[in-house]
Order: structure tokens, then sequence, then C-alpha cells
């Protein structure tokens, strides 16, 4: 039996830059290094060990084929660039702590459990998050997929092929692993301080998610005229760059008024160079919000609602809109009983979050969804300084050991159309 | 004789993109191309061709070395990525057709005449600027310039050895040949509107040069707080991005407040991802003014002159400082006499420019140096819109013949230190 902190110790090492962040990239060396580290930790606790269609590793206490649908938990291993140590393999070492913690108390399990490492969640590599995930529940064809090109402009076909771990000419759609699923539950680092800011009296390290909030995506296009820089007149140009700062601007106005998270963190300039008025600047707007109006008022406020004029006067181009994850209310109650809090007997907190994740697309996919999320005391998340505490994170593997339990040997978690009649 | 129309037409196709701007990078096929016709306009007008240490071009009518020093004229044929068929261009081929001129005029030269082809100007290659003459005058060292790298990662060093036209191991300073410049003309596209400005009753298609502006560049590090745009509340981001929305603003109102030029046109945005809050953006300023006085008011503006609050504040890096550069006032009055204006007894305008030139680092070298502008209708330069009427360009070839006739015939140009006693 292995502790959460000593999984992630065996593994700090893998894929670190001398800035202290980590680039553990799909199918890297560093990737397949992780992989090989999940292969072995199933195999010494006597795992069975598949990798289904998309790539993603299961590793199973049970037969999920002849006992299924069983219960699955884990997270994924690969980080964003610079990314931290928690996002990603908290869950996939608390999966293992907390089957550790399961055998040493007993617990006899009515049906098969599963630990996951989805492939590639971050999207660092080509550019689409949650590509295992997407990939295996087909939400995305294995055509579009394997088309896809790395900053090296290798296809991601050509990168299966030499990776050895997934044929591209059967990579896809998986149904059969789908069904293997009868519920998930993944366990993730807090990228928020909802948890470390909670008042006295309603402290909890652990929290149960309730939804992946609506998120858009969109490019703006700031067209100006190329000219000397050194030789120009002010009152002449048609300097983009100008516009850029009120559009940066106009974002936060925005995002102030709706009550919501809009970025502007891309930015290219043509031609960027440092005597050259660009021709054009091209920036794009990441926006999330707890709903779909609050959302779509930081495109257009109200009226009555004075301030920020409104981004849409800018000439938006939308590249993605993606609705809210509602995850299965039922059982995120159930859980939120389950894992408590430590003063009080009230339930755990029950959060949404901004943050795509490998089990938004399993519930938009239909299978009964669950996350946990472990306190982070700075809430900072996709950079080095990304952290978690001891305690905390042990507290995160009482909690999944807990709902495990629950999961395993109680009533079977109902899919999401059997509750709605 | 060939106009000089038809001079530019014959290379009007050469290294042009299909954007319609040129791509005419030193010593790539673009750049030997140009160099070939060089060769060949000077063949056809029985020139001596020599190429100097450094690579630039010189055709030769007369021996300056028996009869020497000459007077010389030219320009360049490089271009900025994305440029115009003038800055440059022009220059040279108003040279040929100046030439012509003289001798269909039966002008009979005291001195021998030279034009020149300064390599790599626009420094869009190797990323320094007039390189060409800063490397026959000494200006940097050889070895300095033999290792800077263009963006594919070759070494100038290795890219003279292909070229075949210079010897890497004799690259460099050329006493000799700077020793055979008398006195050097550059023909110039204006870059800026102040003789597409003049009022009626002054106008003016050529004006002279009086000196290149005081500049200098500079970097700001505007360092953030790396973080997850989906997740991190707004009241807990270090979004440097905002910092840069108000550099670009404080930027531009500092240049107004200084009667300057300030431009903010080179980002450089870490990790540049759609979702992710920056941890840092770096951002440069290039700065130019009439006087170095009002250059560095740009930076530390008068305590009294309210307004922008000075650009010093913002911690920046000095990566470059250039004195203004002054040509010969007595050269540049004799000058604006001969060019004159068409319908007036008035001199030509004597203007200053804020864009660096080789004859700026041939007058920092101690030769005698002058310049003459063509008016451009829109002021636009390094942009595919780079124009000149053609009138104008034949104005230009006039005002030039007319110079080139008094330098040649009448006395020579003083040397500076002469000047001064």
């Amino acid at each position: 039996m292995t502790g959460v902190g000593a999984l992630l110790d065996a593994i700090a090492d893998v894929g670190r830059a001398p800035s202290g962040g980590y680039e553990r990239f799909a199918w890297t060396g560093h990737d397949l290094t992780l992989r090989d580290w999940f292969a072995a930790e199933a195999a010494a606790r006597g795992l069975a060990l598949t990798v289904d269609r998309a790539g993603n590793q299961w590793a199973w206490w049970g037969d999920p084929d002849a006992d299924g649908p069983g219960v699955v938990t884990g997270s994924h291993l690969d980080s964003v660039p610079g990314g931290g140590a928690f996002d990603g393999p908290l869950g996939v070492a608390s999966a293992f702590a907390a089957l550790d913690a399961l055998r040493a108390a007993g617990v006899e399990p009515r049906r098969p459990l599963g630990i996951v490492n989805f492939s590639d969640e971050e999207g660092a590599r080509f550019g689409l998050a949650c590509l295992g995930s997407r990939a295996m529940t087909g939400t995305v064809p294995a055509e579009r997929l394997l088309g896809l090109r790395d900053g090296a402009g290798d296809t991601l076909a050509d990168v299966l092929g030499r990776s050895g771990a997934v044929r591209p000419d059967a990579y896809g759609h998986d149904p059969e692993a789908i069904a293997r699923v009868g519920v998930f539950v993944e366990l993730h680092v807090e990228q928020g301080r909802h948890l470390a800011d909670l008042p006295a009296g309603e402290v909890a390290p652990v929290a149960v998610g309730s939804a992946v909030w609506p998120h858009g995506r969109w490019r703006v296009d700031l067209v100006g005229e190329a000219n000397h820089a050194g030789t120009t007149p002010l009152a002449h140009r048609h300097d983009p760059m100008l516009d850029l700062a009120r559009l940066i601007t106009d974002v936060r106005a925005a995002a102030e008024q709706a009550g919501a998270l809009a970025t502007l963190a891309k930015v290219e300039v043509e031609p960027n160079g440092v005597n050259a008025i660009p021709s054009r600047v091209r920036a794009w707007i990441d926006a999330r919000a707890e709903t779909e109006a609050t959302l779509r008022a930081v495109l257009a406020p109200d009226a009555a609602g004075g301030g920020a004029r409104g981004l849409r006067s800018w000439g938006l181009v939308q590249e993605s809109w993606t609705p809210a994850t509602v995850f299965d209310p039922a059982l995120a109650a159930r859980l939120a009983d389950v894992v408590g809090r430590p003063d009080s007997d009230r339930p755990a907190p029950v959060i949404g979050t901004g943050a795509g994740h490998d089990a938004g697309i399993l519930a938009a996919a239909g299978v009964p969804t669950a996350m946990l999320f472990v306190r982070n005391p700075t809430g900072v998340s996709h950079s080095p300084a990304e952290h978690a505490d001891p305690d905390d994170c042990a507290a995160g593997v009482e909690a999944l050991t807990a709902v495990l339990t629950d999961l395993l040997t109680g009533d079977p978690a109902p899919a999401p159309d059997e509750e709605s009649a």
C-alpha cells in the first residue's frame, strides 16, 4: 500500500523543465514513461491492463465484461506547457491509493473497479483538449482527429503509428470500452479558491462537482495599415495595436460587468517587427460563466447595465461554443453526503468548474459522472506554483475511498435516462 | 538611355509575394537575381564593376583609384518583409537614369562617378539594418557580423560562403572602398507626407535631407502569474495583458505629448495560449524625434507637461540608442539650391527623416553625405502600398542629375574636417 504522496513522488522528475514546470505532452517520451509507470502500478496490484481504441489505459480489479459495468475513477497524466504536478496526476495517484485503502479495509465490491489514464486531456500537442475521451466516446470523428498536426507538422496518425501503443487504422470510437463504465468519478485539484476561501465553520478540504460551465472562444481581427514606425506621423497612422489596448480593457470590463470570466491571453501581430506599424493584430477571447445567460451577457450586456459597450461590436468570430455540462445532480448529492465535512454534519460543498475535463466529455456522452475537487491553497493551476497540501491530498483519497465504497457496495448509480423517468 | 520607370519595371517581378509585397532578403536567390541585374546594367553602360569586402556592388564611370575620390550615388535593392517597390530600388534605378542623362547632356565630369548597391540595408535577414555599410565602414566588427544568424539558423559566414559573391575570410572593413567615395548622395522615396502635404505655392516633388533623427529602442517585461483562464476569478489574477493595454496607451500618449514618434509594434506573450493567463508579456518600443531632447522627453516628460506619466516608470530596458546623424549642412544647402522648386525661386525643402539609411552610416563615418527624397502621395512605406508617381520619379532623376552635374563639375564637396576648420 502506497500513499498518494509517494505515488506522485515517483513521477516527480518525469518531464520537469528547468523552470520547475512540466512538459508532459501526449505520446512523447515523457508521456510513454508515465504510461509505463501506470502499467507497472496496475501490475503491482494484480489489475488487468487494457488499452482502448483511443489509447486510454484502463486497469481493472474484477472483470467488467463478465460482471460489469464497473465503477471507474482516474484522470490523466499529461500536462499543459509549464504545468503543475497535480492537474491530472493527483486523480490517477489517488485512484491507486484509494484502491489500496479499499483492499486494506476489506471492502468486498459487488462490481468491478477500473482506474483510467485518459490520453492527451490538455490538448497541448494537437490543440484539442480531452482528445482521448472525445475519441473514445465518438464525440469527434476519428478521421478528423487522426489528421490533427502537432507543432512539428506530424499528424496524430503518424505519432500513434510510431508510438506502437495504438493502431491508427483501429483508432477512435470504442463503444465496448464505454459500456464497461457504469459510473465515472474524477478526482482533481481545484483550479480556484472556492474551498480555500470558505469561512471558519464551513471548512472543507474536498468538494463535489456540479457542472462544467458553458464556454466560448472567439477570434478578433484588428486590421491596420502597415507603415514605417520611424517616419509615419501619429495622425496618419492606422495602428491596430491601439485597438488591441481598447479590446483588452473592454474584455475585462465586460467580464466584470457580467460576473463571468473572460480572458484575452493569445495575440498574434503581423509582421511583429519593432519598427513596423502592424498590418494586423489577431486576438483570441476565452469566456466562461456559471450559466449560458451570463456567458451571453459578456458579449452583449443588457442595455440598462451601463459600463462596457459589449464585445459583439468588435466583430467577434466564434471559434467554439460549449454548452454547460451538468453532472448527474442525484449522484452529486449522494456523493456530497458520503464525503461530508470534517467539523460538521453538513454535506461537502457542491461547486461548478470553468475548466474542461474528461468527466465532462463522459457526462455529455450519457455516462453517470461525478467529480471531486481537492483544496488548492492559492487556486493557481496550469503553472509550476500549482499546489495541494499533503493533508488535503490524503483527505481527497479518503473521500474517494468512501465514494468508491458506496458505489461498489451500494445501489448502482442510475443511468441518466432511468433517472429522468 | 532608359527611364527610371523602365528600370524599375525590369525588376518588378523579382521576389514579389502573392500579397503584392516584396520579399527580397540579402543573399537569397531573389537578391542574387537583383545583383545580376545591377551588374548587367553596369556592363550595358561600360561601367567597371567592383565588389567591396562587405559585398556592396560599385559600378564606376572613370577610375576612382587614379582620379578619385569620386562622386557616388545609389541605394539598396533588398526589402523588408512585405515591402514596397521603391524603398531602395528607386535610388539605384535613378542613379543609372541620371548617369544616362549626364551623358546625353554631354556633361564632362572632372571626377569619377560611382553607383552603389549596398547589401542588406533593411536587416530583414540577420536583424541588423545597414549591414553592408556598417561592415564596409568598420562600424561593427566583422567577427560580430559573420556570427549573426538568420531565421533558419545559418550564420552570415555560412551564407556568404555559399553565395560565392564574397569570401568570408576577407569580409569586413574596407578602407580602400571608403577612400574612393569623395561624396555620397542617396536618393530615396520619402517615408512620410512632408512633401505631399506642402501648401500650394510651396509645392516641391523633391527634398534634400538634413539629418537622420535620433532613435532609441527599449524592451519592457510585464510579469504576471500563469494561471487557468477558465477557473481563476478576476480578482485573483495577475494578468500582464492588462498592463500591456496600459503600456500601449501610455506610449501613444507620451509620443503625442512630446511631439515625437513612438511605437509599440512587437509583442511576445508567454505561453500565448487561449486559456492560459500569461506568465509574461514582452513588448518593444521604438521612438524617434527631431532632437535628442524631444526623444528624451518621450521617456520622462517635463513634470509641468501633465498628461502621460512618463514611460520610464515601466522599467524600460534600453536595447539601442542612436544619436542624431546630421548631414553636412553646407552640402545640404548647396544641393537645395541646385534642386530648387518648380514654381518658385526658393531652394528645395530640407527635411529630416526618422528612418535609418546607409547614407547615415557613411555620414557618421566621416564621408560628406547628402540625401534626396522623392514625394510619396500617401507617405506609406514598408508596405505594398508604397508609391511614388512617375512624374515625381522623373523629377527625382532630374534633381539627382543636376546635383551630380554640380558635384562632378563644380568644387569638390569639402570633407567634414576641412569644413570645421
